[in-house]
Protein backbone atom coordinates (compact mmCIF):
# COMPACT_ATOMS: atom_id res chain seq x y z
CA UNK A 1 0.00 0.00 0.00
CA UNK A 2 1.17 3.03 -0.75
CA UNK A 3 1.27 6.56 0.88
CA UNK A 4 -1.69 8.07 -0.57
CA UNK A 5 -3.86 4.73 0.16
CA UNK A 6 -2.60 5.29 3.32
CA UNK A 7 -3.58 8.45 3.88
CA UNK A 8 -6.93 8.02 2.60
CA UNK A 9 -8.20 5.31 4.50
CA UNK A 10 -7.37 7.77 7.60
CA UNK A 11 -9.29 10.32 5.81
CA UNK A 12 -12.22 7.12 4.96
CA UNK A 13 -12.49 7.21 9.08
CA UNK A 14 -12.32 11.05 10.02
CA UNK A 15 -15.22 11.47 7.05
CA UNK A 16 -16.84 8.66 8.40
CA UNK A 17 -17.06 10.43 12.04
CA UNK A 18 -18.16 13.88 10.44
CA UNK A 19 -21.35 12.00 9.16
CA UNK A 20 -22.26 9.93 12.00
CA UNK A 21 -21.27 12.91 14.33
CA UNK A 22 -24.40 14.76 12.21
CA UNK A 23 -27.03 12.42 13.52
CA UNK A 24 -25.78 12.04 17.09
CA UNK A 25 -26.05 15.73 16.95
CA UNK A 26 -29.34 16.44 15.90
CA UNK A 27 -30.72 13.50 18.22
CA UNK A 28 -29.17 15.43 20.78
CA UNK A 29 -30.08 18.85 19.18
CA UNK A 30 -26.87 19.86 19.65
CA UNK A 31 -27.14 22.90 17.02
CA UNK A 32 -23.78 24.07 17.37
CA UNK A 33 -22.47 20.91 17.07
CA UNK A 34 -24.37 20.69 13.57
CA UNK A 35 -23.21 23.92 12.54
CA UNK A 36 -19.44 23.03 12.90
CA UNK A 37 -19.49 19.97 10.80
CA UNK A 38 -20.53 22.45 7.53
CA UNK A 39 -18.87 24.55 5.51
CA UNK A 40 -19.36 28.19 6.19
CA UNK A 41 -20.91 28.67 2.36
CA UNK A 42 -22.71 25.39 2.57
CA UNK A 43 -25.25 24.52 0.70
CA UNK A 44 -27.76 21.69 2.34
CA UNK A 45 -31.05 20.40 0.26
CA UNK A 46 -33.23 18.10 2.11
CA UNK A 47 -36.44 18.71 -0.28
CA UNK A 48 -38.37 21.22 -2.40
CA UNK A 49 -39.59 24.14 -0.74
CA UNK A 50 -37.73 27.21 1.29
CA UNK A 51 -38.05 25.44 4.64
CA UNK A 52 -35.90 22.33 3.50
CA UNK A 53 -33.32 24.52 2.04
CA UNK A 54 -30.67 26.12 3.58
CA UNK A 55 -27.44 27.97 2.70
CA UNK A 56 -24.80 28.63 5.05
CA UNK A 57 -24.14 27.00 7.90
CA UNK A 58 -25.58 29.35 10.60
CA UNK A 59 -28.74 29.01 8.61
CA UNK A 60 -28.52 25.24 8.23
CA UNK A 61 -27.96 25.21 12.10
CA UNK A 62 -31.02 28.29 12.74
CA UNK A 63 -33.33 25.85 10.00
CA UNK A 64 -33.07 22.79 11.67
CA UNK A 65 -35.04 24.36 14.73
CA UNK A 66 -37.52 22.96 13.39
CA UNK A 67 -36.38 19.68 14.82
CA UNK A 68 -37.63 20.39 18.05
CA UNK A 69 -41.44 19.96 16.67
CA UNK A 70 -40.29 16.50 17.62
CA UNK A 71 -40.31 14.76 21.28
CA UNK A 72 -37.83 12.22 20.63
CA UNK A 73 -35.90 11.58 17.15
CA UNK A 74 -33.24 8.58 16.40
CA UNK A 75 -31.05 8.93 13.18
CA UNK A 76 -29.46 5.40 12.06
CA UNK A 77 -26.36 5.88 9.43
CA UNK A 78 -25.02 2.85 7.05
CA UNK A 79 -24.26 2.04 3.94
CA UNK A 80 -21.09 4.66 4.14
CA UNK A 81 -19.42 4.86 0.43
CA UNK A 82 -16.62 7.23 0.40
CA UNK A 83 -14.97 8.40 -2.78
CA UNK A 84 -11.73 10.78 -2.84
CA UNK A 85 -12.02 13.71 -5.78
CA UNK A 86 -8.51 14.85 -4.78
CA UNK A 87 -6.89 14.91 -1.61
CA UNK A 88 -9.22 17.46 -0.15
CA UNK A 89 -12.44 16.93 -1.48
CA UNK A 90 -14.51 13.79 -1.47
CA UNK A 91 -18.01 12.79 -2.20
CA UNK A 92 -19.78 10.32 0.15
CA UNK A 93 -23.59 8.61 0.10
CA UNK A 94 -24.70 7.05 3.26
CA UNK A 95 -28.33 5.83 3.80
CA UNK A 96 -30.15 7.03 6.85
CA UNK A 97 -32.89 5.52 9.06
CA UNK A 98 -34.33 8.11 10.99
CA UNK A 99 -36.98 7.66 13.43
CA UNK A 100 -38.86 10.96 15.05
CA UNK A 101 -41.87 10.46 17.65
CA UNK A 102 -44.14 13.72 18.15
CA UNK A 103 -45.40 14.91 21.76
CA UNK A 104 -48.86 13.18 21.07
CA UNK A 105 -46.92 9.85 21.23
CA UNK A 106 -47.41 9.00 16.66
CA UNK A 107 -44.51 8.58 15.06
CA UNK A 108 -42.90 9.16 11.57
CA UNK A 109 -39.80 6.93 9.76
CA UNK A 110 -38.01 7.80 6.76
CA UNK A 111 -35.53 5.77 5.10
CA UNK A 112 -33.02 8.00 3.17
CA UNK A 113 -29.91 8.82 1.65
CA UNK A 114 -27.18 11.90 2.13
CA UNK A 115 -25.79 12.17 -1.20
CA UNK A 116 -22.75 14.80 0.33
CA UNK A 117 -19.68 16.47 -1.29
CA UNK A 118 -16.67 17.23 1.62
CA UNK A 119 -13.86 19.77 1.91
CA UNK A 120 -10.92 19.10 4.14
CA UNK A 121 -10.40 21.93 6.20
CA UNK A 122 -7.46 23.27 8.14
CA UNK A 123 -10.14 22.37 10.81
CA UNK A 124 -10.70 19.04 9.47
CA UNK A 125 -12.92 17.82 6.84
CA UNK A 126 -16.51 19.71 6.41
CA UNK A 127 -19.45 18.49 4.50
CA UNK A 128 -20.05 21.78 1.78
CA UNK A 129 -22.90 20.50 -0.16
CA UNK A 130 -25.58 17.75 0.81
CA UNK A 131 -28.59 16.62 -1.03
CA UNK A 132 -30.91 14.14 0.71
CA UNK A 133 -32.98 11.93 -0.75
CA UNK A 134 -35.78 8.81 0.38
CA UNK A 135 -35.95 5.65 -0.69
CA UNK A 136 -39.09 4.88 1.26
CA UNK A 137 -41.27 6.64 4.61
CA UNK A 138 -44.21 4.99 6.80
CA UNK A 139 -47.53 6.74 6.52
CA UNK A 140 -46.63 9.07 9.47
CA UNK A 141 -43.68 11.20 7.63
CA UNK A 142 -45.72 13.75 5.38
CA UNK A 143 -42.75 16.09 4.85
CA UNK A 144 -41.60 16.21 1.11
CA UNK A 145 -38.12 15.21 0.48
CA UNK A 146 -36.50 14.37 -2.56
CA UNK A 147 -37.61 11.35 -3.74
CA UNK A 148 -34.91 8.63 -4.86
CA UNK A 149 -35.02 7.24 -8.47
CA UNK A 150 -35.02 3.51 -9.41
CA UNK A 151 -34.06 2.40 -12.84
CA UNK A 152 -37.91 1.53 -14.77
CA UNK A 153 -38.22 -2.35 -15.56
CA UNK A 154 -38.26 -2.93 -19.35
CA UNK A 155 -41.34 -2.80 -20.84
CA UNK A 156 -41.58 -6.41 -21.21
CA UNK A 157 -40.80 -7.36 -17.55
CA UNK A 158 -43.90 -9.42 -16.08
CA UNK A 159 -44.37 -9.60 -12.25
CA UNK A 160 -43.75 -12.65 -10.73
CA UNK A 161 -46.26 -14.97 -8.78
CA UNK A 162 -44.76 -14.46 -6.12
CA UNK A 163 -45.71 -12.55 -2.60
CA UNK B 1 1.45 -3.05 12.09
CA UNK B 2 2.89 -5.11 9.31
CA UNK B 3 2.12 -4.88 5.66
CA UNK B 4 0.11 -7.75 6.16
CA UNK B 5 -2.52 -6.33 8.53
CA UNK B 6 -2.23 -3.06 6.55
CA UNK B 7 -3.28 -4.61 3.54
CA UNK B 8 -6.24 -6.22 5.32
CA UNK B 9 -7.27 -3.11 6.84
CA UNK B 10 -7.36 -1.67 2.89
CA UNK B 11 -8.97 -5.30 1.92
CA UNK B 12 -11.69 -4.77 4.28
CA UNK B 13 -12.82 -1.48 2.87
CA UNK B 14 -13.06 -2.40 -0.30
CA UNK B 15 -15.13 -5.65 0.79
CA UNK B 16 -17.38 -3.29 2.72
CA UNK B 17 -17.81 -1.03 -0.23
CA UNK B 18 -18.36 -4.28 -2.24
CA UNK B 19 -21.47 -5.02 0.32
CA UNK B 20 -23.01 -1.96 0.20
CA UNK B 21 -22.99 -1.47 -3.17
CA UNK B 22 -24.75 -4.27 -3.33
CA UNK B 23 -27.51 -2.84 -1.40
CA UNK B 24 -27.31 0.13 -3.05
CA UNK B 25 -27.56 -0.61 -6.61
CA UNK B 26 -30.64 -3.10 -5.37
CA UNK B 27 -32.76 -0.23 -4.29
CA UNK B 28 -31.66 1.61 -7.39
CA UNK B 29 -32.69 -1.91 -9.51
CA UNK B 30 -29.29 -0.99 -11.14
CA UNK B 31 -29.61 -4.52 -11.93
CA UNK B 32 -25.66 -4.05 -13.84
CA UNK B 33 -23.98 -3.10 -11.53
CA UNK B 34 -25.46 -6.27 -8.94
CA UNK B 35 -24.24 -8.72 -11.59
CA UNK B 36 -20.83 -6.97 -11.74
CA UNK B 37 -20.61 -7.68 -7.62
CA UNK B 38 -20.70 -11.07 -8.12
CA UNK B 39 -18.51 -14.04 -9.65
CA UNK B 40 -19.32 -15.56 -12.66
CA UNK B 41 -19.75 -18.77 -11.17
CA UNK B 42 -21.37 -17.50 -7.88
CA UNK B 43 -23.94 -19.35 -6.12
CA UNK B 44 -26.46 -17.21 -3.88
CA UNK B 45 -29.19 -18.89 -1.55
CA UNK B 46 -31.98 -16.58 0.02
CA UNK B 47 -34.01 -19.93 0.68
CA UNK B 48 -36.03 -22.74 -0.13
CA UNK B 49 -37.27 -23.01 -3.29
CA UNK B 50 -35.59 -22.52 -6.97
CA UNK B 51 -36.78 -18.78 -7.48
CA UNK B 52 -34.87 -18.04 -4.56
CA UNK B 53 -31.36 -19.81 -5.61
CA UNK B 54 -29.35 -18.72 -8.56
CA UNK B 55 -25.98 -20.08 -9.86
CA UNK B 56 -23.77 -17.37 -11.89
CA UNK B 57 -23.87 -13.55 -11.98
CA UNK B 58 -25.93 -13.36 -15.02
CA UNK B 59 -28.94 -15.38 -13.55
CA UNK B 60 -28.64 -14.16 -10.29
CA UNK B 61 -29.05 -10.84 -11.96
CA UNK B 62 -32.26 -11.87 -14.01
CA UNK B 63 -34.14 -13.45 -10.80
CA UNK B 64 -33.49 -10.10 -9.10
CA UNK B 65 -35.53 -8.53 -11.66
CA UNK B 66 -38.56 -9.75 -9.21
CA UNK B 67 -37.42 -7.17 -6.84
CA UNK B 68 -39.91 -4.65 -9.59
CA UNK B 69 -42.95 -6.25 -7.58
CA UNK B 70 -42.07 -3.47 -4.79
CA UNK B 71 -42.49 0.23 -5.60
CA UNK B 72 -40.01 0.54 -3.19
CA UNK B 73 -37.37 -0.62 -1.60
CA UNK B 74 -34.43 0.26 0.99
CA UNK B 75 -31.50 -2.15 2.57
CA UNK B 76 -29.55 -0.66 5.29
CA UNK B 77 -26.55 -2.16 5.59
CA UNK B 78 -25.02 -2.68 8.83
CA UNK B 79 -22.76 -4.94 11.12
CA UNK B 80 -19.97 -5.69 8.93
CA UNK B 81 -17.99 -8.25 10.17
CA UNK B 82 -14.65 -9.39 7.88
CA UNK B 83 -12.41 -12.47 8.33
CA UNK B 84 -9.34 -13.52 6.05
CA UNK B 85 -8.96 -17.08 4.85
CA UNK B 86 -5.83 -15.99 2.58
CA UNK B 87 -4.57 -13.27 0.48
CA UNK B 88 -7.49 -13.28 -1.83
CA UNK B 89 -10.19 -15.12 -0.23
CA UNK B 90 -12.47 -13.83 2.72
CA UNK B 91 -15.93 -14.16 4.48
CA UNK B 92 -17.79 -11.81 5.83
CA UNK B 93 -21.14 -11.61 7.92
CA UNK B 94 -23.24 -8.46 7.98
CA UNK B 95 -26.94 -7.23 8.64
CA UNK B 96 -29.42 -6.21 6.66
CA UNK B 97 -32.56 -4.19 7.83
CA UNK B 98 -34.40 -4.28 4.44
CA UNK B 99 -38.16 -2.43 4.21
CA UNK B 100 -39.96 -3.26 0.66
CA UNK B 101 -43.03 -1.35 -0.26
CA UNK B 102 -45.75 -2.76 -2.39
CA UNK B 103 -47.70 -0.52 -5.17
CA UNK B 104 -50.86 -0.12 -2.98
CA UNK B 105 -49.14 0.63 -0.55
CA UNK B 106 -48.26 -2.20 1.95
CA UNK B 107 -45.02 -2.66 3.21
CA UNK B 108 -42.73 -6.03 3.96
CA UNK B 109 -39.65 -5.46 6.24
CA UNK B 110 -36.79 -8.00 7.11
CA UNK B 111 -33.88 -8.45 9.34
CA UNK B 112 -31.87 -10.84 8.11
CA UNK B 113 -27.68 -11.43 7.76
CA UNK B 114 -25.47 -11.86 4.56
CA UNK B 115 -22.93 -14.96 4.82
CA UNK B 116 -20.66 -14.59 2.28
CA UNK B 117 -17.38 -15.87 0.62
CA UNK B 118 -15.69 -13.51 -1.50
CA UNK B 119 -12.28 -14.06 -3.76
CA UNK B 120 -10.10 -11.12 -5.09
CA UNK B 121 -10.30 -11.17 -8.62
CA UNK B 122 -8.22 -8.92 -11.10
CA UNK B 123 -11.05 -6.27 -11.10
CA UNK B 124 -11.30 -6.69 -7.45
CA UNK B 125 -13.28 -8.24 -4.67
CA UNK B 126 -16.82 -10.07 -5.72
CA UNK B 127 -18.69 -12.25 -3.79
CA UNK B 128 -18.46 -15.85 -4.61
CA UNK B 129 -20.84 -17.36 -1.91
CA UNK B 130 -24.40 -15.84 -0.60
CA UNK B 131 -26.28 -17.30 2.09
CA UNK B 132 -28.69 -15.19 4.04
CA UNK B 133 -30.35 -16.20 6.66
CA UNK B 134 -33.58 -13.97 8.60
CA UNK B 135 -33.15 -13.13 12.08
CA UNK B 136 -37.13 -11.59 11.79
CA UNK B 137 -39.70 -10.13 10.04
CA UNK B 138 -42.76 -7.92 10.18
CA UNK B 139 -46.14 -8.99 9.23
CA UNK B 140 -46.55 -8.22 5.75
CA UNK B 141 -42.86 -10.29 5.06
CA UNK B 142 -44.17 -13.55 3.58
CA UNK B 143 -41.05 -14.97 1.47
CA UNK B 144 -39.53 -17.78 2.87
CA UNK B 145 -36.16 -17.04 4.02
CA UNK B 146 -33.89 -19.18 5.30
CA UNK B 147 -34.26 -18.91 9.80
CA UNK B 148 -31.55 -17.79 11.78
CA UNK B 149 -30.85 -20.36 14.44
CA UNK B 150 -30.44 -19.20 17.96
CA UNK B 151 -29.04 -21.32 20.58
CA UNK B 152 -31.68 -22.95 22.98
CA UNK B 153 -32.64 -22.09 26.21
CA UNK B 154 -31.08 -24.88 28.72
CA UNK B 155 -33.51 -27.12 29.90
CA UNK B 156 -33.79 -25.54 33.59
CA UNK B 157 -34.43 -21.85 32.14
CA UNK B 158 -37.01 -20.44 33.77
CA UNK B 159 -38.23 -17.47 32.08
CA UNK B 160 -38.18 -14.26 33.83
CA UNK B 161 -41.44 -11.81 35.22
CA UNK B 162 -40.62 -8.94 32.74
CA UNK B 163 -42.36 -7.94 29.42
CA UNK C 1 0.44 8.90 9.05
CA UNK C 2 2.90 8.17 12.22
CA UNK C 3 2.83 4.45 13.50
CA UNK C 4 -0.13 6.23 16.55
CA UNK C 5 -2.29 6.67 13.79
CA UNK C 6 -1.77 3.50 11.81
CA UNK C 7 -2.15 2.03 15.17
CA UNK C 8 -5.37 3.24 16.03
CA UNK C 9 -6.86 2.31 12.24
CA UNK C 10 -6.48 -1.24 13.76
CA UNK C 11 -7.90 -0.85 16.83
CA UNK C 12 -10.58 0.65 15.96
CA UNK C 13 -11.83 -1.97 13.49
CA UNK C 14 -10.87 -4.65 16.65
CA UNK C 15 -13.14 -2.53 18.86
CA UNK C 16 -15.75 -1.83 16.01
CA UNK C 17 -15.64 -5.80 16.08
CA UNK C 18 -15.83 -6.56 19.50
CA UNK C 19 -18.94 -4.48 19.56
CA UNK C 20 -20.93 -6.25 16.63
CA UNK C 21 -19.84 -9.39 18.14
CA UNK C 22 -21.88 -8.78 21.18
CA UNK C 23 -24.85 -7.86 18.95
CA UNK C 24 -24.76 -11.03 17.09
CA UNK C 25 -24.22 -14.00 20.20
CA UNK C 26 -26.83 -11.66 21.68
CA UNK C 27 -29.13 -12.60 18.61
CA UNK C 28 -27.31 -16.08 18.98
CA UNK C 29 -28.07 -16.51 22.56
CA UNK C 30 -24.36 -17.22 22.31
CA UNK C 31 -23.66 -15.92 26.76
CA UNK C 32 -20.32 -17.67 26.32
CA UNK C 33 -19.31 -15.12 23.48
CA UNK C 34 -20.83 -12.82 25.06
CA UNK C 35 -19.29 -13.22 28.53
CA UNK C 36 -15.67 -13.28 26.75
CA UNK C 37 -15.93 -9.72 25.21
CA UNK C 38 -16.44 -7.84 28.78
CA UNK C 39 -13.61 -7.33 31.45
CA UNK C 40 -13.80 -9.63 34.36
CA UNK C 41 -14.80 -6.87 36.48
CA UNK C 42 -17.02 -5.06 33.68
CA UNK C 43 -19.84 -2.87 34.85
CA UNK C 44 -23.40 -2.93 32.45
CA UNK C 45 -26.62 -0.18 33.23
CA UNK C 46 -29.01 -0.89 31.08
CA UNK C 47 -31.27 1.04 33.14
CA UNK C 48 -32.32 1.64 36.89
CA UNK C 49 -33.27 -1.76 38.49
CA UNK C 50 -31.25 -4.43 39.58
CA UNK C 51 -32.34 -6.74 36.77
CA UNK C 52 -30.52 -4.12 34.54
CA UNK C 53 -27.13 -3.73 35.88
CA UNK C 54 -24.90 -6.78 36.42
CA UNK C 55 -21.11 -6.56 37.66
CA UNK C 56 -18.87 -8.74 36.19
CA UNK C 57 -18.99 -11.03 32.64
CA UNK C 58 -20.11 -13.98 33.95
CA UNK C 59 -23.11 -11.91 35.96
CA UNK C 60 -23.79 -10.09 32.63
CA UNK C 61 -24.33 -13.81 30.66
CA UNK C 62 -26.20 -14.89 33.59
CA UNK C 63 -28.19 -12.24 33.64
CA UNK C 64 -28.64 -11.75 29.68
CA UNK C 65 -30.53 -14.93 29.88
CA UNK C 66 -33.73 -13.01 30.25
CA UNK C 67 -33.13 -12.54 26.39
CA UNK C 68 -35.00 -15.89 25.95
CA UNK C 69 -38.03 -14.56 27.01
CA UNK C 70 -37.72 -13.62 23.49
CA UNK C 71 -38.59 -16.11 20.33
CA UNK C 72 -36.33 -13.86 18.48
CA UNK C 73 -34.02 -11.01 18.33
CA UNK C 74 -32.48 -8.52 15.87
CA UNK C 75 -29.84 -5.97 16.65
CA UNK C 76 -28.10 -3.67 13.90
CA UNK C 77 -25.53 -1.89 15.30
CA UNK C 78 -24.51 1.95 13.27
CA UNK C 79 -22.77 4.78 14.14
CA UNK C 80 -19.76 4.06 15.94
CA UNK C 81 -17.42 6.64 17.04
CA UNK C 82 -14.20 5.51 18.79
CA UNK C 83 -11.91 7.92 21.34
CA UNK C 84 -8.67 6.62 22.08
CA UNK C 85 -7.75 7.57 25.77
CA UNK C 86 -3.97 6.07 25.84
CA UNK C 87 -3.28 3.38 23.75
CA UNK C 88 -4.94 0.57 25.91
CA UNK C 89 -7.90 2.55 26.57
CA UNK C 90 -10.63 3.82 24.47
CA UNK C 91 -14.40 5.29 24.94
CA UNK C 92 -17.17 4.35 22.28
CA UNK C 93 -20.40 5.25 20.99
CA UNK C 94 -23.15 3.15 19.56
CA UNK C 95 -26.37 3.11 17.72
CA UNK C 96 -28.65 0.11 17.82
CA UNK C 97 -31.64 -0.82 16.27
CA UNK C 98 -33.03 -3.60 18.07
CA UNK C 99 -36.33 -5.51 17.11
CA UNK C 100 -37.65 -8.07 19.76
CA UNK C 101 -40.61 -10.39 19.01
CA UNK C 102 -42.05 -12.77 21.47
CA UNK C 103 -43.87 -16.05 21.53
CA UNK C 104 -47.23 -14.50 20.84
CA UNK C 105 -45.90 -12.64 17.63
CA UNK C 106 -45.74 -9.19 19.13
CA UNK C 107 -42.98 -7.19 18.72
CA UNK C 108 -40.87 -4.55 20.47
CA UNK C 109 -38.37 -2.22 19.10
CA UNK C 110 -35.49 -0.01 20.92
CA UNK C 111 -33.37 2.50 19.36
CA UNK C 112 -30.84 3.63 21.62
CA UNK C 113 -27.02 3.91 21.97
CA UNK C 114 -24.65 1.79 23.83
CA UNK C 115 -21.76 4.09 25.79
CA UNK C 116 -18.92 2.19 26.54
CA UNK C 117 -15.02 2.23 28.04
CA UNK C 118 -13.00 -0.08 26.61
CA UNK C 119 -9.60 -1.62 27.80
CA UNK C 120 -6.62 -3.36 25.48
CA UNK C 121 -6.47 -7.01 27.45
CA UNK C 122 -3.44 -9.41 26.27
CA UNK C 123 -6.09 -10.64 24.58
CA UNK C 124 -7.83 -7.89 22.85
CA UNK C 125 -10.17 -5.25 23.50
CA UNK C 126 -13.08 -5.54 26.37
CA UNK C 127 -15.81 -3.56 27.31
CA UNK C 128 -15.30 -2.22 30.69
CA UNK C 129 -18.56 0.02 31.27
CA UNK C 130 -21.56 0.07 29.41
CA UNK C 131 -24.30 2.39 29.83
CA UNK C 132 -27.26 2.06 27.27
CA UNK C 133 -29.78 4.95 26.53
CA UNK C 134 -32.89 4.92 25.11
CA UNK C 135 -33.44 7.64 21.71
CA UNK C 136 -36.71 6.20 21.58
CA UNK C 137 -38.94 3.20 21.44
CA UNK C 138 -42.60 1.52 19.92
CA UNK C 139 -45.55 0.99 22.00
CA UNK C 140 -44.31 -2.66 22.25
CA UNK C 141 -41.35 -2.07 24.06
CA UNK C 142 -41.64 -1.27 28.17
CA UNK C 143 -38.48 -1.68 29.74
CA UNK C 144 -37.16 0.69 31.89
CA UNK C 145 -34.01 1.84 30.14
CA UNK C 146 -32.08 5.07 30.77
CA UNK C 147 -33.48 7.99 28.70
CA UNK C 148 -31.45 10.07 26.00
CA UNK C 149 -31.08 13.70 27.24
CA UNK C 150 -31.87 16.26 24.20
CA UNK C 151 -30.90 19.80 24.91
CA UNK C 152 -33.89 21.35 25.37
CA UNK C 153 -35.15 24.27 22.60
CA UNK C 154 -34.87 28.00 24.00
CA UNK C 155 -37.82 29.58 26.24
CA UNK C 156 -38.75 32.10 22.59
CA UNK C 157 -39.04 29.15 20.35
CA UNK C 158 -41.81 28.72 18.29
CA UNK C 159 -42.96 25.50 16.44
CA UNK C 160 -42.98 25.98 12.52
CA UNK C 161 -46.07 24.86 10.86
CA UNK C 162 -45.52 22.06 9.19
CA UNK C 163 -45.75 18.32 10.22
Amino acid sequence: MNDIELQQLAHRQQISDVLISYCNALDKMDLTAIEALFTDDCFVDYGPGKLFQSRGAAALAKSLERMWRWSRTSHHLSNIQIEFVDTISASAVSYVHAWHERPDGTTATILGQYHDELIHEDRGWRIARRRMVMNGCDAGFTVDINPFERIAPPDDWIAPDID
